[in-house]
């Protein structure tokens, strides 16, 4: 899979990747009075609501970006409904040719860890038949317990084709709290990076791995650092925009060969319309805000890239 | 709600957790059968076989243990179904008067554990209303990002009465890869029960936090150093039975009030009858296997706790 996402990223020019991360607060009015018209102020409301806005986003983008990544947490906060309008969402972008990152986090013992694995990666088997349930085409993947945690993941992925970002150094403000701990000299996640060059090597595509890695764009020396540690690896990297990252910093997170990291935004990109610069646009034409967010995210990347 | 946890351990007498992880090969035929014939070989008929299942192991055990705790992984393979089917388990346990620990283990950065946290433990606004989604009573959260991805959690568990068990020691073989490394001469997860300690402050029941923590019986040298270093954090304690955690072993998790520790069974629990032990109940009264065997676990606790 992750060959698939190499060429989509050259085939659109374009190392980015769309947060799906729905907030009510980012839906416009006009959306949310239709799904309530119809459902009530209902959790089958708000589902409605979020895939009406979601469906809205990927066709105004679809043809731009390699990938979309939602953000379960923000659809199982509504539920069975909300995780209704995750998977419309994930199988609505896979129909316009996007690989979909469900950014899931899940991470367990052996035996569970490969319940996730088979439920979002591969397929379950009910007495005769197989479904493949989530059917996203990577997931994140949080590394606590270790590698018989992480390992059903790999296996599902070699088995299926499908890939996995492992999470290293998260964008957020307290990851350093246990993540740069200092181990013999060396911090945890670097570590954990050696661990997951080990578990790539399992599962590699024709120059990268299948197993990556999230690196947050706020920490852009880590990111540097973390770059020459492991070639072969993509790096996700979550922070850009709202969070704060600047694409100056993101350029240390690319190869020589101009591949190996994909930059997400998500409320920079899907609740675009709410910033001053495309205000213009207007709540009605939401996506096209999103459409144009996107034109210069990829120009912003890419110039940077350019001066590397 | 550890309040409440506690109360049930005490008026029981039974320090102990059920784990509903439902598989379908350890459904009984007859149940399997009665689903597929409804809802076919699909995943709403695994759905249904792990709801008919789990309501067995309800009925014939509710009387005799405080909680239960529905690993979701094992739901959420079978997708949308398998997490109706996880929904229904919560609610109809409730309605038994049992505290539910859903095992979700979550944590992300601080706006999307707010997700986590809001679906699980408290409730989404939808316009002017507002919904409990899962509504379990704790759930398990990874501390891999730092403070920001588990304040979240207190926040709510602080508005709602709820709970949680932060990850610091998994049962797992390979735990000890990231978990066990020195950090100025202190294990990773002696860090993070440091960091348990201080969340827990801020969320007290009367005599325990409602910020318990994980601690695997399969490690029971880590379990009496956090004991005496964690004194009014409740430990979940996964691992014994099938992982191979033995009571006399497990004493060593408990406070010198009797209090402080409950001990999760899954597989030894709710697959009792495959075991030759119980097989003289047979597959159809799998659910009489199972009280029998959550009688043999209590009384096997117990005798150890006695010997303290």
């Amino acid at each position: 899979m992750i060959n698939k996402l190499i060429k989509n990223i050259e085939e659109k020019d374009a190392p980015v990747v769309v947060g799906l991360d729905p907030m009510l607060s980012y839906i416009p009015e006009h959306i949310k009075k239709a799904a309530f018209d119809k459902y009530g102020e209902t959790l089958a409301g708000a589902g409605e609501a979020i895939w009406i806005y979601n469906k809205g986003i990927i066709d105004a983008t679809y043809d731009l970006i390699p990938a979309v990544k939602p953000q379960i947490a923000m659809y199982e906060q509504f539920g069975i409904d909300g995780l209704v309008a995750y998977k419309k969402t994930c199988d609505y972008a896979r129909s316009k040719n996007l690989v979909v990152i469900g950014d899931i986090k899940r991470g367990d013992i052996g035996s569970t860890s490969e319940a996730y694995a088979v439920g979002h990666l591969g397929k379950v088997q009910v007495g005769s038949k197989s479904y493949a349930a989530f059917d996203e085409d990577f997931v994140t993947v949080n590394p606590y317990l270790g590698t018989d945690g992480v390992k059903p993941f790999v296996d599902v992925c070699k088995e299926h084709d499908k890939g996995i970002f492992v999470l290293v150094k998260t964008s957020n403000p307290s990851s350093g709290e246990f993540q740069d701990k200092l181990i013999d000299g060396k911090p945890l996640y670097e570590l954990v990076a050696e661990k997951v060059i080990e578990w790539g090597e399992a599962c590699m595509g024709d120059t990268y791995s299948n197993v990556g890695c999230v690196v947050g764009a706020t920490y852009p020396e880590q990111g540097k650092i973390l770059r020459k540690l492991m070639p072969k690896t993509y790096i996700l990297v979550p922070g850009y925009g709202a969070q704060g990252g600047k694409a100056s910093d993101l350029v240390h997170y690319f190869n020589s060969d101009g591949l190996g990291a994909i930059i997400n935004s998500s409320r920079g990109i899907i609740a675009a319309y709410k910033q001053e610069k495309y205000s213009k646009f207007g709540e009605a034409a939401y996506a096209d805000a999103s459409r144009q967010a996107v034109i210069d995210m990829i120009e912003d990347i890419n110039k940077a890239k350019g001066e590397m």
